[in-house]
């Protein structure tokens, strides 16, 4: 845990990440200490099959908190977070859509808290990940955040006057923005959109096809980068100008005061944060820039901002605990 | 007036649309009629001086003021809404910069109550604009909304979870998206904006540089393309793609179900809208396509917006009416 390792006192709460291959969880104390922790893939599923990987999903969360309920006897949960990726709508508490899990308007909110006898609040991992950010990692405090997760695709987490921008689940799919018309195939069947150009997954897939070789991901093209190669070179700086472009269309409509890179690029750190600063910084003329960092939470943001959202919880809150 | 030339019943109320060379006024009864409207130059206003701008701006109002008063006594209004272009600072109650009126940091909703003698709520246009396209206009009851004015320059107010978003003032500010990176210069020294190849006046001026000829704005541009002249089409598509891309990343981003397209470019209709909605499908995947509109208030909109605004104001809220 990159955050010091506690939440906040308050009431104690399970968190879930749901993530298409691995899913994390965790209990959280009343006075915010990290209790225990479980870590495993998602289940053995069969992805086309919505049934199949809904059932998986229930069945693993009941042996989780059950887990937790038999080491942890004296503590007694409120309420259970639970964030899964795709299209979430938290008001209804609806998966909408997943390509990965393959769920279409699933009602996952109501169903996990008839299994698990506890108030459940369904949240979307890259929006708690950015509550998360913002209430205890890299953007305390600031009020206009936007945060960028670039991992296998992209999508980022908005927040404008202190509030997280949902759109019933609709909104930070910006890895489908259009950069370059016309350019790379995305997975979605578009073109030239940020994340078939930028992701990590796109960097490495690209370099792989330009020269023939195969490499370990992303951070092998960065490493090739460094060492002079002239082709990792220009698929890294085409993907620190793209990310440059979308930011700059981004300050044009939103003007963060922070802007958080997280996911797994952003391990590369400077070597990510450097170049797409200074381009933006090329770019931009009256318009105010933003301050650039990376995420302090990392991989673990999603699973503390399901916890926060438990707490939010009718049964979960402050009032609560 | 073109939404039917009234507002909803409510306090009485002065509105001032203030613009870089033209200021239009209006006084609203308490049953939401307008009783009278003024329209006229902003002043033979020297650019470059804010002290005299300023004079000149406050000056007018309090003489249109004056003559609302004089020519309806039985009329009380409660408050005043003035609208301004640039950055304005609504909590701050702050004109942050204009470059057309030069001002910086000017407390003008102060100064203006002092003038004026009653509660004055500053704002700015196109955000007052959306406000009132939202409340009354071609996005009524829509909580997720972009309003895009396409006049000289290009601007945005947008709406998210049924709230403005203004950011201090900073947000909306599109015209500055960087759309083609090394392409057209725009006004503000940078290069490739929405603004340089979208806008009214980037239109027209793009397409006298490249054919030699002088034209009456954008609107002849249109009315050539519309004959077929090759150099008007490949100008006018290449702004209708330019907005259209600008809309795919805002779709990415903030996934607005109306836009609704508003100035002066708007007045082309179908020839403006057809384009622009064909490449938006073209372009997108899965994502949701927004409904796109034309503007009901029309040149109208800011000053309506400052009507409402009025009425939010202490004094001039529905609560007072």
């Amino acid at each position: 845990m990159k955050f010091g390792g506690r939440l906040p006192a308050g009431s104690p709460v399970i968190a879930h990440d749901v993530g298409g291959t691995f899913t994390k969880s965790m209990l959280v104390g009343a006075d915010g200490t990290i209790l225990q922790s479980l870590h495993g893939p998602t289940g053995g599923l069969k992805r086309q099959a919505q049934a199949d990987a809904t059932s998986e999903v229930r069945a693993e969360l009941v042996r989780r908190t059950a887990k937790f309920r038999k080491d942890h006897p004296d503590v007694a949960p409120d309420a259970v977070g639970v964030v899964v990726p795709g299209v979430v709508d938290e008001r209804e508490q609806l998966a909408r859509y997943s390509a990965n899990l393959g769920w279409h308007d699933l009602p996952l909110g109501r169903l996990l808290s008839d299994d698990l006898g506890l108030p459940v609040r369904l949240g979307h991992d890259v929006r708690a990940g950015t509550l998360a950010e913002h209430s205890l990692g890299a953007a305390q405090g600031v009020d206009e955040v936007t945060v960028v997760v670039i991992g296998t695709g992209i999508a980022a987490g908005i927040v404008t006057g202190g509030r997280l921008v949902s759109v019933g689940g609709y909104a930070g799919e910006v890895g489908h923005a259009v950069i370059l018309p016309g350019g790379p195939m995305c997975g979605c069947g578009g073109r030239g959109h940020l994340e078939a150009i930028a992701s990590a997954g796109a960097i490495a897939r690209r370099y792989e096809q330009a020269s023939g070789d195969q490499v370990d991901g992303a951070r092998e093209v960065l490493r090739r980068r460094n060492h002079g190669d002239p082709l990792a070179r220009r698929m890294w700086a085409e993907a620190t100008d793209a990310l440059a472009m979308y930011l700059c269309m981004l300050i044009a409509t939103l003007s963060p005061e922070v802007v958080v890179l997280s996911g797994g690029l952003a391990l590369a750190g400077a070597d990510l944060l450097d170049p797409i600063r200074d381009r933006i910084e090329e770019e931009l003329t009256f318009q105010r820039a933003p301050d650039l960092r990376l995420s302090t939470l990392g991989e673990d943001a999603g699973m503390i901002g399901a916890a926060l959202l438990a707490r939010e919880q009718p049964g979960g809150g402050e009032n609560a605990g």
